[in-house]
C-alpha cells in the first residue's frame, strides 16, 4: 500500500476532515490498557456512510488497511491500526436516526456513545440496557459484542441489536436483518458482524432493542467474610430463578480501592452489589429472597435502597472500579483479564485465580459480573518492568487456561483484540480455521482492522 | 453425481442402515404443507458424529447432495431432497448427553423431540422453554431458527443455543460456542449455523439454555369482538413491561376449528390466549394488570386457571390449530404464511390480511405468536384445484409485501426452506449476496441440502 496515493483521494472526500495531524494520530495510537501505541497514517472523520463507503473504495483500490474507532475505550487494543493506514473515527456519525416508543426500539449513527443514547431516550420512558461500564460507543459496543453490568438480566450485544448498516470491505453498503422481533429469514448476518471487531467490515447505523424503565428499582450492597459464600449467594439466587437485573462481585482489594478512591467506607472484604427491577411488589418479593439467601450465607450489612442518589453512587463507584482499581498503584498500567465459565464452576474459577494471584509480586483486584460466571483479575504492572509484565502474562495465561479447562471462554466480553489471538486455535480448535475462511471471503485484501481476530497469515 | 458410486460406500459404513425401500424414500420426500413431494435416492441412519462426517465425506467425494432430516415437521419443505441424493435422518442420534442442572444447560443429538428433551429433564425441575408447537426435533428447530409461543419470554432458538458440534461439508467436524453463558471469542458461528437450513453443515450436537420451572404458572383465554382490541391488548401490555410467557392470538375462523375440531365451546370471534411465569405474587399481580387492559379494551370471558389440566387442555388446543385449521375443508392443503412485523404495525398487518382474505375464495384462518409482531394465515386449498393454489399464493405474496412494506421479515419463525426463496433478495437486497459469498465458501460444491436459502446458480 502507499498511504501517498491513497491521501489526496480521502481529502478530495473529506477536506479537512481527513487529519494527519501528529496529536491526533498519537490520539488515535493509544489504548486503556498495557499494549504498545500504534499509531496510523491518517484519521478521517465521515459524516454519512456514503462517505464510509467511498473511503473504504479508495482505501481497497490502493490495499490500504481501515480500522474503525468509536470511543477508544475498548481494553484489548481492538482498534489499534497494527499495519498502519487509515482509522476511520465515528465522532461526527453520532445521531439518534429514529426513535420508535411504541416498537421499543431505535436506530442510531455507530459514534453515539451509550450515555448520550439513554440521555436522548430519557423522556421515552426507555432505555438501552446494555452497560459495560465506560462511555463507550455503541458501534465499538456491536463490534466487541459488549455486556458488562445487565447482561444477566437484559442480555449482551449479541440479544441487543436487531439490525446493521454496514458497509463492507468493497465498499458496498448492506443493511440486515429487519425491525421484526424475530426472524427466520436466511444467514444470521446481523450476530456475524456483532462481535466481528471491524475484521468484516464498518459498522454504520445500528437498530437497538430498547427497555422500558422499570417502575421500580432497587439496590444493595452486601460484605461476606470470603469469596466462597459471596458466590454461592449468586448460584442459589440464579437457582431460585430470581430475576437480578445486576450481580456483581468485588474482592476485598477490590474494596479497598473504592475505599481510598471514591471514598467509600466498605468493610475490606468481598461484597456483592445487586440490583432489581420490576414492579413495586415484584422488586420487593425479590429483595426479600435474595435478603434470606445472603443472610443463611454470612452475608452482612445487607440493606436496601430504592432511592435513585444512593443507586446513582453505588453503579457509579462499580463503573468507576478500573480507575479505582488503577489508583491503587499509581503510575501503573493494567493487564485485565475476562474469564467467564459455567455458574457450576466460578466459585472454583475465582478461588484459583485468587490464590494464583496471592502468590505473585503484583496486585490484582477481581471483579466481576458473576451472574453470567464472569470476572476479572485487574493485574497492576509498572509500564516498563519487564519481569512485572511477564509475571502478569503468565498469570493471565493460567487465567485463560483454567477457563478453557472448565468449560467456559477465554474472553467473556472484552474480546479478542491485541490480547486474546493467541488463545482463539485453543478454543476453537478447527472453527477458528472457518472464521478464517469466512475473513477471506468477505475481506479479501485482509485490509479491514488487518492483525485481528483470524489467524495471521 | 452418480448415486450408484456412492452407495457402495455408504453402506460399508451403515450396513443396513442405509436404507433404498420404496416407503422409505417416499416418506423423507413428504412435507407437512403443500410443497410438491421429492424423494431422496437413499436414506442413511447414522448413529455417532463420526458416522455422519464418513458420510459427508463419501458424499462431497462422488458430487452427491446431502439433506438432513429431523422429525419432518417443517412447515416449508426444508426436508425436501429437491436435488435428490442422499438424505439424513437422525432418528438414532436421539439421546440426552449431559445435564447440568446447576449451569442450566444440556447437551443432545440432534434426533431428540422437544417433548421427549422436556420429559428427560422434568426430575431435575428445569425444561427447554422453545415452543414450535410441532413436536420437532432439536436438531431441525435449531437448523430453522424455530420459536413459537414461548418465543417472547424466552426468546427463539438463536437465543437458546449456547453452542453447536457441526460436521462440515467436507466432513470436518467443528464445535462452536462454549458452555459459559456468554462470550466475545470471535465470529458467532454457532448463530451462524442456526438458521442456516442446513445448508453449511449438519448439526450433530447442541448445546441448550434451560429454565427452571416457573414457581407458579396462570394462563387465561378471552374473547374480543373485533381484531383491533385484541392486537391493541397486546401492544399496551407489552408497553407496560408485563412478563408474559405467551400470548397468543386466534381469529373467529381459528375458534370456530377449535369447537368444531377439539369440541371446545368458544364464541367465534377473535381471542387471545396468555400465560404467565413468576413467582405466586408475581404471576397474580400480572394476570391483574393484563385483566384492567382486557377490560378497558372490551375483552370478554376472561378467567385465569392455575389449574394444570386446564393450561394443558388450552395449549394442546392452541397446538393442534394447525390440524383444526386443517378439518376445516377436509382434504385440503395449507399453505401457511408467516408475516413479523414491528408491534407498532400488527394491528394493520393482520386487519389488512383479514380483509385480503374475505376477498378471498378459500378459507384462511389467522393465529399467531403476536407479543413478536408474528402470525400466520392458513390457506386451506383443494390440493389440484390451480385456480385456488394461483389464488393462495396470491394472498400470500401480498402478505409478503405486506410484511416487508412495514419493516418486517418474511417469515418470522417458519423459514425459507421451498416457500420463501423467492423473497430473499426483496428483505437483504445485497446482503443476499454475502449470504451466497459465505454459503460457496463453506460448501463449495452446493451439497448440503441444495436448493435452498441462497440464490440458486
Amino acid at each position: 500500500m502507499s498511504i501517498r496515493e491513497v491521501l489526496p483521494e480521502l481529502e478530495k472526500i473529506l477536506g479537512d476532515r481527513l487529519s494527519l495531524s501528529k496529536s491526533d494520530l498519537a490520539n488515535h495510537g493509544r489504548n486503556e490498557t498495557h499494549f504498545a501505541p500504534a499509531s496510523p497514517d491518517a484519521v478521517v472523520y465521515p459524516e454519512t456512510t456514503g462517505e464510509v463507503s467511498q473511503i473504504v473504495k479508495v482505501c481497497a483500490a490502493r490495499g490500504c488497511p481501515v480500522t474503525g474507532w468509536g470511543a477508544g475505550t475498548s481494553l484489548e487494543g481492538h482498534a489499534l491500526a497494527v499495519k498502519g493506514g487509515v482509522v476511520v473515527d465515528f465522532q461526527h456519525m453520532n445521531k439518534v436516526l429514529r426513535i420508535s416508543p411504541e416498537d421499543m426500539d431505535v436506530t442510531v449513527q455507530p459514534g453515539i456513545t451509550r450515555e448520550d443514547l439513554n440521555r436522548e431516550l430519557r423522556s421515552t420512558g426507555l432505555f438501552f440496557p446494555v452497560d459495560p461500564g465506560a462511555n463507550a460507543s455503541l458501534g465499538g459496543m456491536a463490534a466487541t459484542r459488549a455486556s458488562g453490568t445487565t447482561a444477566v438480566r437484559y442480555g449482551t450485544m449479541r440479544e441487543n441489536v436487531l439490525g446493521l448498516q454496514v458497509v463492507l470491505a468493497d465498499g458496498r453498503v448492506i443493511r440486515t436483518g429487519t425491525r421484526a422481533r424475530k426472524s427466520s429469514a436466511g444467514y444470521d448476518l446481523t450476530g456475524l458482524f456483532v462481535g466481528a471487531e471491524g475484521t468484516l467490515g464498518l459498522l454504520t447505523e445500528l437498530t437497538l432493542r430498547l427497555q422500558g424503565q422499570p417502575e421500580a428499582i432497587s439496590a444493595a450492597i452486601c460484605a461476606f467474610d470470603d469469596i466462597g459464600p459471596a458466590v454461592q449467594t449468586v448460584i442459589q439466587t440464579i437457582q431460585m430463578g430470581i430475576p437480578m437485573a445486576r450481580i456483581e462481585f468485588v474482592d476485598a482489594t477490590t474494596a479497598a480501592a473504592f475505599n481510598s478512591y471514591a471514598g467509600a467506607d466498605m468493610p475490606e472484604t468481598p461484597h456483592l452489589m445487586v440490583e432489581f427491577h420490576g414492579s413495586d411488589a415484584g422488586v420487593a418479593e425479590q429483595a426479600e429472597s435474595f435478603g434470606t439467601i445472603v443472610t443463611e450465607m454470612g452475608g452482612q450489612g445487607f440493606r436496601w435502597s430504592a432511592r435513585t442518589e444512593d443507586r446513582t453512587a453505588l453503579w457509579t463507584m462499580r463503573h468507576n472500579a478500573f480507575y479505582a482499581c488503577l489508583s491503587l498503584r499509581p503510575g501503573a498500567s493494567a493487564l485485565v483479564t475476562d474469564m467467564c465459565v459455567p455458574i457450576s464452576r466460578l466459585a472454583d474459577a475465582v478461588e484459583e485465580t485468587r490464590a494464583d494471584i496471592a502468590r505473585a509480586s503484583i496486585p490484582g483486584p477481581i471483579l466481576g459480573h458473576v451472574g453470567d460466571g464472569n470476572f476479572h483479575a485487574i493485574l497492576l504492572v509498572e509500564p516498563n518492568n519487564i519481569a512485572e509484565m511477564e509475571e502478569a502474562r503468565a498469570l493471565a495465561h493460567r487465567m485463560v487456561g483454567r477457563a478453557l479447562r472448565m468449560g467456559g471462554t477465554v474472553t467473556g466480553e472484552h474480546g479478542i483484540g491485541m490480547g486474546k489471538l493467541d488463545y482463539m486455535e485453543d478454543e476453537h480448535g478447527q472453527a477458528w480455521d472457518v472464521m478464517g475462511e469466512i475473513k477471506r471471503t468477505l475481506d479479501p485484501g485482509d485490509l479491514m482492522n488487518p492483525g485481528k481476530l483470524v489467524r495471521q497469515p
